[in-house]
């Protein structure tokens, strides 16, 4: 919901000139702000509009990753130098109503589990102003947040979007919603923030690879710290760490083996066989709806040489 | 707190004949039970007594790992046969009024972070009810759990209790609170459960290899099911997800990296980092209190090739 106590000092729309496809510290600025002044970002969907509200699992498949991702800015903050802490206020997002989460087939492999899945698969959810409704009359709630935020990094030259850095980017921290503040560790003069690649929900763990990806607006306010000093992004946050922001019934898997990666994998498929023989779900939707709305947890890392990953389901989105 | 709709039927205290110190399904049941009972165990603490109320970090650093852990139980469940599943509903927990968290030296090898540590650390607690205190006036949520469940392995011969496998063991889940129920695969006939190395608290993660240890009373109701099958443990918890049960603020930092290992050492080190630069505490104790009250999640393990890992300290521990 919008905080009443801010005026928006610039606005970046989505057009072309204030959108770029990769990290790179030699991009023109589209604004200048001082510390203090609040930004609004239209920022574009993940995937540069080309799954539409009407989208198909075609379009999915076939689509283009040259554009992915689009971000909006950057915003260049005087006064910010490398050594210095970006803080950037979330104030506020705006969804246009419409997201997607899906997964892609396997020979393409993107995903936790693309050994798993011959076919892809696709939801197109209309967004309520707080829920959105899957299949089976689940309804999940809703916690906007920016996929990528982040600075420009100091090495010189185009960086890719897809992996998150020390400076940030597609970190995909679910609970920097509205009210969070993100420090990020500045590595160029004006610090050079950009954002986009919005999700208006997604579970810790983004399984399938995307949240439900929405285009929205973005508002928030910057500041620059001289005396702070971070190595990777930090945060303050209130969550929200529940669907309801109380303690209510889950349902959790876990995955147990020596690997990390291993015991996420095993959580994720030991919830998929919950969702499918319990909630009367196929795998796809199990997989899309982990990736909407399960939480991963590691709950120990230390039992050598086998490590616990357990994920929880919210009982409270089944009606 | 004691649910009260509930009769003990049987009791096994901590006595040598009670305790096991390795996974052995040779091992003579202590109880045989009928589907439905309940069982109060009287459970040691991790170390089997070596670091007692007034035990020092001498103590920890000679301890005999041979008695470790001990276990109670085995309780053979009735009708229980291989591919079924025992439901474990936890009643219970009552501690004795102490426990401890420490770390030892990193050339010991145990822990996230050995490599930071040349020496050991040890933190002795007076467990209130609900809460025990740090040092700086920092006072943390008691929510006991075991750290150990599990039903016996079906391979023959002595399995270590150190890592947790298929059939549960040292998972170490946080979440397996009073009024949670536990779901674990038979291997063997009679189930042959067992439990013990109770936490009071702990943090998602267990990073220095140990939760608030604590010596306690377990009481669990046990039923075997027919027609549920599962490959490791699974759990149904309404939590506490976070120490006040409601949203609230948090502290987090990332660990970015493409290993999900790495990440994880990367968010617990800037959690430390941020804990002796805000907050006062020497390394070894901010490392402690990450075992004892810091959360990790998997933000994201899918955007390659880099995943992000989130350490959680709630601000409602400090004074």
């Amino acid at each position: 919901m919008p905080s009443s106590d801010y005026i928006v000092d610039h606005e970046l729309s989505d057009d072309d000139e204030n959108v770029h496809h990769v990290w790179d510290n030699g991009i023109d600025p589209a604004v200048t702000v001082e510390p203090g002044d609040v930004v609004r970002f239209e920022c574009r969907d993940a995937l540069n509009g080309q799954v539409g509200p009407d989208g198909t699992l075609e379009d999915l498949i076939n689509v283009d990753l040259a554009p992915v991702h689009p971000l909006t800015g950057p915003v260049r903050v005087e006064g910010a130098e490398p050594g210095d802490v970006l803080a950037v206020e979330l104030l506020d997002f705006e969804h246009k109503g419409w997201g997607f989460t899906g997964f892609l087939p396997g020979e393409m492999g993107l995903g936790l589990l693309p050994e798993d899945f011959e076919e892809g698969g696709l939801h197109v959810w209309e967004l309520e102003d707080d829920t959105a409704e899957f299949v089976n009359g689940i309804e999940i709630p809703l916690d906007p947040f920016p996929g990528i935020i982040g600075v420009a990094p100091g090495e010189e030259g185009e960086h890719d979007t897809l992996p998150p850095r020390d400076v940030g980017g597609n970190v995909d921290v679910k609970h920097m919603t509205t009210g969070s503040t993100v420090y990020l560790p500045v590595e160029v003069e004006g610090a050079l923030f950009s954002t986009g690649d919005c999700h208006a929900a997604q579970g810790d763990g983004e399984v399938s690879v995307t949240g439900v990806e929405a285009p929205m607006f973005v508002t928030a306010r910057f500041d620059v710290l001289k005396d702070k000093s971070i190595e990777q992004p930090e945060l303050e946050t209130t969550g929200p760490f529940t669907p309801t922001g109380a303690d209510e019934p889950m349902y959790a898997t876990t995955g147990i083996a020596a690997d990390l990666m291993v015991a996420t994998k095993k959580a994720i498929r030991h919830m998929i066989n919950h969702l499918e023989s319990e909630r009367d779900l196929t795998r796809g939707e199990a997989y899309i709806l982990c990736s909407a709305a399960v939480d991963l947890k590691i709950s120990q890392v230390v039992d050598a040489p086998n490590w616990t990953v357990t994920a929880y389901l919210p009982e409270s989105i089944f009606p």
